[in-house]
This record gives C-alpha cells, structure tokens and sequence, in this order.
C-alpha cells in the first residue's frame, strides 16, 4: 500500500468577489482553522439593511474541527463579524495586540466575554492541532498587521492579509521581508495574496508622504483645523497629532469610533501623546483658533458621522467658523463619492477652506500596487497562487499580474467564495463547493431578511403603498364597511383628492362586479381589486404602488 | 434729469451648486432670454423619481416677457426639460442642428410638435428684442456645442455652455477662438463660465488621443469588439466607425438612445457611415466574431441598459461569448462607480476581456480643465465672473482661479441659484432672490410627489411596513373582527410567526385597555395601537417600521 499524499484544502468563504467580510477555512484531515471574521456593509439594494456577515452553515457543520481563529489586523471587514462568531462558535482567536484590542471593544458591545482572545506577537510561532503557525509583521493603514504563514503536512500556506510594502512607515519597523524571503527559501505550497489595488501601476506611496502635507497645512493655518480620517488609520493620527505638537496645537477627537480607537491605541501603546495634548471636545473654546486641532470621523461623508453634522450645523459641541479648515485625509471608498462631495459642499458653503484627495497629497492607500505585488510574488515563489481580497475585476488582473512573472496558468486558482481547492505538494483542484453567502443584520435580526422582504422594500421605495380595506358581511359577502383606501409614499393625498376619490370608486366596482358575480372567495376578491386599482392608476399616473386589499368579515 | 444706466440681470434658475438642470434667466427691462432648459437625475434620497426639472415659477409669472430659448448643446441636463417648459410656456427655441435634432426627438416622444424649433449656425447672429445674439462654436464631447454671446445695452454676457479647447477635434473645425478675442476685444461685462473641471489641473486631453487606444484595440482583437459610450458622444461613435472600418468591421447598434441618436448624427451628417458598415442587431451572427462591432449603450452600469442586460445574459439578441472584447468608453459619472464595477465583474466572469479606463486611455473628459479655463478667461477679459455648471465646491475654486489670475474677488459673483445678479457698466451685485428648486417627475406626475412623500418612501424602504386593521363596532367601541396584522417589507413572516403573533396580542391589549378605559375616539385608539406595537417591536427586534392602523366602524 502506497503512503497516503497529504492535502491541504483552502475554503474561502467571504472576501473573493468582493472586498469585505473576510474569512477562509483551512482544513487538513480532521483539522480547521480560520482565516479572518470580517463583515461588509450592505449593497445599495439592501435596503434597511445594517451589516452584512459571512454564511458560516459549512463552520457551523464543522464545528468541532475548528482549532480556532487567526487574525490577520483589525479592520471591519476582517473582525467585525467575529461576535456573531462567536456567539455560535467559541473557540480560541489569536491575533496581535491592536487587533485583539480592537476585538474586545467589539465584543463587549455585544456582551461577550475575552476569554477565548489570545495575543501572539508577529515574532511567535503557534501550534494549533498538526498546524504551525507563523506571524510576519506587515505595513498597512492600521498598525499591527501581519501576514499569516500555516505550515501543514502538505506544504506551507501564506496569506499575506492586507499589505502594502511601506519602506518609510510611521512608527516600528518596515515588513519582515527577511522572514518572508525565508519561508519562500523554504518552499510556499500557496499563496493567497491582496488584490485590492492589482488595476493599479507602480508603488502605494509611503504614509510618510502625508507628513509633509500636513506640515505645510499646519504652518499655514491660522484658524482651527479639523482632520476627518478613518478611525482605525492610527499612524494618520499620529501624524496628526505630531504636527499639532509641532506646532503648539491642542488635540481634541470627536466621533464614537474615533474616540474608541484612540482610547485603545494609545492604552496599548501604539500612539504616542505627549502629555497635556489631548483635551475634551467640551473644552476647545477654552484655546484660541490657532491652537486647536479636532480629529473627527465623517471621512466618507457618513450621513451621521460627527463631520456630516459638523457640516450641517448639526454637532452639538462643534460649530464651524468662517476660515476654519477641514482637512479630509482619505480617498472615497466606491460608493461614497457622492455623500462626501455633499459634505465638501457644505463645508465650503459655511465658510469653511477644505482640502481633499483631489487637491493635494492628504491621503495614500494601504494596499499594495503592481510592483509591491511582485515583490512578495517574487520573495514567496508560491507553487500555487489564489488571488484574494478584491472583486472578480482585481482577482482576474492578479491572475494576469502573476502570469506575467512566470507562473502558469494551472497553478492559479481564480476561486469564488465556497470554493473547495485541495493542493497536494504538486497538485491543485477545486474539489467542490461548500455553501456560502451573505447573512443580513437589521437591528437584531440575523438573517432574518431575506429576498422577499427585500423586494417588497424596494417595491415600497419606489412607488409607495396603497392599502384597501373594506368589511364584508358573513352571510352575502355584501359590504359592510369601505371600502377605505390609505397611501403612503404614493402621492401627496391633499394634492391628490380626485385621484383618491376615483380610486375608491373604482375599487367599489370592482367589489361589486364580485358581488354580482356572486364571487366570494377571498383571494379572487383581493386579486380583483388589486388588478382593477393597479391598471387605473398605471394608465392615470403611470406608478405601480404596492396595494394591498385587506378584506375583514363580520 | 441723468440718464437713466441700463442694467442687466442674470438669474441662474438651475445648474449652480449641482452638475445637472443647466437654465438662466437673462432679463434687460421687459425681456428676458432663457439659456438652456435642462433635467437632472434623481438623488439617492429621491426615491421613485424618475427625473428632476427646474422650479421655473418665476418665468410662469413672466411668461409674457421672455422672448426664446437658446441652447447651447444637446446634452440632457441643458435640453431634457425643455418639453415640460414648452408644455407650459411656448416661446421659439433656437439652437444647432444636432442640438435641435436631439430635441425634435425628445419633443415627439412628449407629443409636441416643432413649431417653436429655429435652427441657427454658429456664424449666425440672431436678434431678440434688445439682445443680440452670437453663437460660437466650441468643442464638447457632443458635436455642435456654442458658447453664446448676448450683446445687451447693458453691455456683453458670455455664456461658454460646457466647453473643452480640442485642438485636434474629430471632426469639423477648433473652437472659434478668433471670436471670442474679437469679443473680449469689444469689452465683456459678464462671462458664465463651465466649472465642471476646475479642480483638476493641466489640460484636457484630445479627444483624438482615444483614436490610438482604439486602434491597437481594433488591431488585436481576435473576437468581437462591444464598445459602451455614451449615446450623445457622437465623436466617439465616429471614432468607433472608423476604426471598424479600417479593420474590416461591421457595426450594430445597441441601445434606445444609441439607435436613436446615430440616427440624427446620420441623418444630419454628424456622423460618416460608409454604406455596408451599419448592420442590423438582428445580423450579428451573420458574420465571423472578428468582423463585428457592437456599439452599446450602458457605459454607466445602468441596470436596465443593453450592457448590463448582455452582461447578465438578459439580452434577447446579444449573448457574450469569452473571448468577446468590452471596451468602456467612459467614465463614471460621481455616484455610478459601483454600478459600473458590477458590470464589469460579470463581463470578465462570463469570459469577456474588459477594457475600461482604470487601464487603458479609452476615455477623455469634455469639460475644460484649469488651463483652459485660464484661456478662455484670458480672451474674453469679463469685468465681472460667474462661476456656473459646477458643485458648489467647483464654483468655490473657479472663483479662486479666477483671482489667482488677478481678478478682484468682489468682481467676482459666487451665485446660487435663483439669486438676481444686477449688472451695470461698472457695478454688479445680488439684488434678491426668485422662487427656485426642483420639481420632481415620478411617471405622468410632474411635482405631485414631496417631501413627504419622499420621507414615507425613505421609511419604508428601510423598515418595511405593518398593517393593523380592526373593525369595531359603531354601539359600543368593541372589537368586531381583527386585530389583523399584514406587514410586507419587515420580517419574513413564515419564520417569524411568533414574534407576528406577539405583536397581534400587543395589539389586541391596546386595543382592550382602551375600551375598558371608555376611549372611543380614533385618534386615540390609532396612537395607542402604534405606540404600543412600536415599542414592543423596537424592544424585541430593534426595528423600527411603519406602523399603519386602520380602524372600521360597521
């Protein structure tokens, strides 16, 4: 009898064909672990929607093979859906310092306790059932990132998390490229590797960059200075406060999140504040205008974050003055274009002076361009390759990125979330798929919205609602009472009287065709009401209102 | 007695703060000359709404002075109102001939005849009342765009219409820059000038510069060719053609507007068609891959366009084949990004190469950038600037732009729209202000849907709608049949019968409570049913829906 080849499968169960909620399985025999527990937030069509989870039925399943979580840093969409992970899976999670100290702050909001996070160091080895683990310190737009080795019998997988290759990064030591040029030396079975700015040429520039914007900003400024930036972005805050020292500022921060993470990351000591910088939000009238500097979410123009409202004379303790600058330190995630440029708009129409992406050198990526993709393709020389972390468009262009260095076509694997690829020391296949897809959250339902409720809130949204009641006697099925119609988010009824009037009338004929007809089951009754309704109105209005008839006996 | 100074007004009634529903009033004694007559489309936040018009209130109630319409090129947000203005003021409208052409079309689709249509060449001159009118040719990314000069007693106003200086056009002739410096010559009192691309430095390339992309396309392509543009980009369907053409391609035509507007540029000679090229849709499969071109509307992702329908397979007539080649040939427009990429992801799943402009130079802007724009300010030497055609924070820096080419700010006007801007041979200033916004188009209803509407469409789309009728009896205030609860939009009713059947016994105690409590008016009853099923709803689930008592009385 032959010895038995060991294989290795990679399970992605979120982040391929799509950028957000990350998670992947990685399984050898008897054996899980997970890659990341990221959530997304809701597509346009998901309409009411809050955030969206990973489909964990093929984890629930597997449950007892799960050794337990690695993270790869601390950003939503690789933690966020940890607690509704948790919540129904408790096993072990490991992750640096910041991460795990980003993690528990989620958890506690959702009454769950710290007792399965343990914090490794990027330079530990870990050992969890036949896996070896290895942590590589990486450079990212949060601190503390790492890239993940997992030694198995059948090879070694890499996975690089998010990166770019930042030779000048703000604080601590530039990416443990030794330590990936070793394990490559060593030999990689796998690579999965970021592809969220595959489509771009060249090199992501150094967050360094930003530090001479901001020293030319805050020379010049004679009035407050307001910095929007993503909370989680700690060397940007850094930054921040490093000018305000600089120049004699006091540091004020403002929004929830903004508050939470400086909070943490200075407790752990990934931001340096010089005592006496930081001050209340309460207190900046306290200082003149030259000598303040507030922090701020809001950076994507969130319609509720402390800059919108800022914006819209809406924040309760920080009112803008004419000459005061806005400083918005990060590029528009797709989608978000439009609330953010609402939110230039205004500020500039308060008087405010406003600098953004498109006028000066304010903001640089956190993902690695073409170039830094090659050099850790280069470093790693995997054997087999899934591209990761990105939109089908990104995870096809580093398919082609890869081709161009030399690999062959068969060794890349271009996989779609629930893919099941197995990898042998010189084979690889998809296998099978597993289930997977997206779990909605609306307030405290999970997965209790589904495609029904969410055509029927689109239906809603786009022409409104007519409801017709009318009571009906037991024995004749003659009316009783009604019909009543009411609408809403149809038209403006007042305007509308005639409108509404000859609904009702035509609802009546309808009713009483029935009756003469002598027609009495309900479902022939609402369907010819609703029939009779919606073609009135379409050739009067050309809308289609959902209507929905409500007949009750008495 | 002194001679009395003859002033001007110019009152923007659209297009200032927003890229979209371009319209300007322009007003000397008992006249006035309308620019422009142009849609926008609907904000995230107007749902339902098909298209939004300008609020022209004010020119209703000077229907009698206003003497024509100008145009100044056949984009939708310059001509897309112009059927609902026609409808309620008939006054002559002058244009182009592709400018007019396009009009026509969109005129018959409203059942209006053109009486009212004068076409005018850009060497014309053409008299109003006290104005007179120039029109000068300009380059745009639609063929047979004019600024236009409006010679007043008052002195001269110059409006550009969207603009970019192409030295190397596709066809026809530069921009007539000799007559804009015989203009700015003569003396310019006011210019209005495009802002769409202030922010952006440098020049705007050719739109020639895409003629190579799309030959070394041409050139490579194995399989068919799908070209996505916009429909009104006549220069780029002519580059289109050509290309086939040399290459040996024929060409489809997919798209309503696309078919309808290669029509018009035939028809009128805008577009070279050798005979043999045009083929019908139906034909395609007639020919080898590599001998046909599509050309497609959808460049934005729209969901319903022929693209989007190819690229879900949900067109009757087109179905991709890998190895097809899709060339976007534009880019997005603020608030499409997400769409497009959707599109794009299908393409390239389904096999297709995809060439868009995150990789290749297939797409040139037609607006102006700041270089330009320093030009066209350099020849006309207005007195007095309005920035137009821009956000708000466009606006803002055209008015910087202008200044930093030694222009005093207080000669500069940074208007909104439906300010009066009085000006004289030396003095301008706001004079007031005139009824101004946007009237909504939802179907056949033109401004029938409001704000409220709008909030109740908004409330529904995000938590779905509950229904709780009950009848009572007209004696004594009892319940005689319901509660019954409907709800659509909110949960999935099947797997939350229970949490349906809670809420139909919060329901029922409200209803009791009164009644032992004698409370028969409706008001009360409605209140008490909504406030108690709210809360309980909000407490279960942290949602928040529409709750819609009906109460009936037999």
């Amino acid at each position: 009898m032959s010895k038995k080849i060991p294989k290795v499968r990679i399970i992605p169960l979120g982040g391929l064909g799509e950028i957000g909620k990350n998670i992947n399985a990685i399984e050898y025999e008897n054996e899980i672990i997970i890659l990341d527990c990221g959530l997304t937030f809701p597509e346009d069509e998901m309409l009411g929607i809050d955030v969206v989870i990973p489909d964990i039925t093929y984890l629930l399943k597997n449950k007892d093979k799960i050794k337990g979580v690695l993270l790869t840093h601390g950003h939503e969409d690789h933690i966020g859906a940890l607690p509704y992970f948790l919540k129904k899976i408790s096993v072990p999670v490991y992750g640096t310092k910041l991460t795990l100290g980003l993690v528990e702050s989620k958890m506690k909001e959702h009454n769950i306790g710290n007792e399965n996070l343990n914090v490794v160091s990027p330079s530990q080895k870990l050992k969890l059932g036949s896996f070896e683990i290895e942590f590589i310190k990486t450079t990212h737009s949060i601190p503390d990132s790492v890239a993940i080795a997992i030694h198995t019998p059948a090879g070694t997988i890499v996975h690089t998390g998010d990166f770019k290759i930042d030779f000048t990064p703000i604080k601590g030591e530039i990416m443990d490229l030794h330590k990936l040029a070793e394990i490559g030396k060593n030999g990689v079975l796998a690579l999965m590797a970021d592809s969220t700015n595959v489509e771009r040429p060249g090199y992501t520039m150094s967050e360094s960059m930003v530090r001479s914007t901001f020293h030319d900003i805050f020379m010049n400024a004679k009035q407050r200075i307001l910095v929007a930036t993503f909370a989680s972005n700690v060397d940007r805050i850094q930054q921040v406060i490093d000018a305000a020292v600089e120049f004699g500022r006091k540091v004020a921060v403002s929004g929830r999140s903004m508050v939470n993470v400086v909070s943490i990351a200075r407790d752990l000591g990934y931001l340096d504040v010089p005592e006496g910088t930081l001050i209340e939000i309460n207190d900046i009238d306290n200082y003149s205008d030259d000598k303040v500097v507030i922090i701020t979410t809001g950076s994507q123009g969130e319609p509720m974050s402390a800059l919108a409202r800022i914006a819209s004379s809406d924040h309760r303790k920080i009112s803008l003055m004419p000459g005061d600058l806005v400083v918005i330190s990060a590029s528009p995630i797709p989608g978000n274009e439009k609330t953010i440029s609402k939110v230039i708009n205004q500020l500039f129409k308060r008087g405010a002076e406003v600098i953004y992406e498109a006028l000066a050198d304010v903001h640089v990526s956190g993902h690695a361009c073409q170039e830094e993709l090659k050099l850790m393709h280069s470093l790693l020389k995997p054997k087999f390759f899934i591209p990761v972390h990105g939109e089908y468009r990104h995870l096809k262009q580093h398919v082609e990125l890869a081709q161009s260095m030399g690999m062959n076509r068969e060794n890349i694997l271009l996989m779609e979330n629930g893919d099941v690829a197995e990898f042998s020391k010189d084979r690889a296949k998809i296998v099978g798929t597993v289930p997977t897809g997206h779990v909605m959250v609306d307030g405290l339902g999970v997965g209790d919205v589904g495609n029904i409720v969410l055509r029927d809130r689109k239906h809603l949204s786009e022409d409104g609602l007519i409801v017709v009641v009318v009571t009906i006697s037991r024995e004749n099925g003659s009316i009783v009472a009604g019909p009543d119609i009411v609408s809403r988010g149809f038209v403006y009824v007042r305007e509308s009287e005639d409108l509404m009037g000859e609904a009702r009338n035509v609802v009546k004929r309808a009713l009483m065709e029935c009756e003469s007809k002598n027609i009495k089951d309900w479902a022939t009754l609402k369907s010819s009401v609703r029939d009779s309704l919606r073609n009135f109105l379409y050739e009067k209005i050309k809308r289609n209102p959902m209507i929905l008839p409500i007949i009750m006996e008495v």
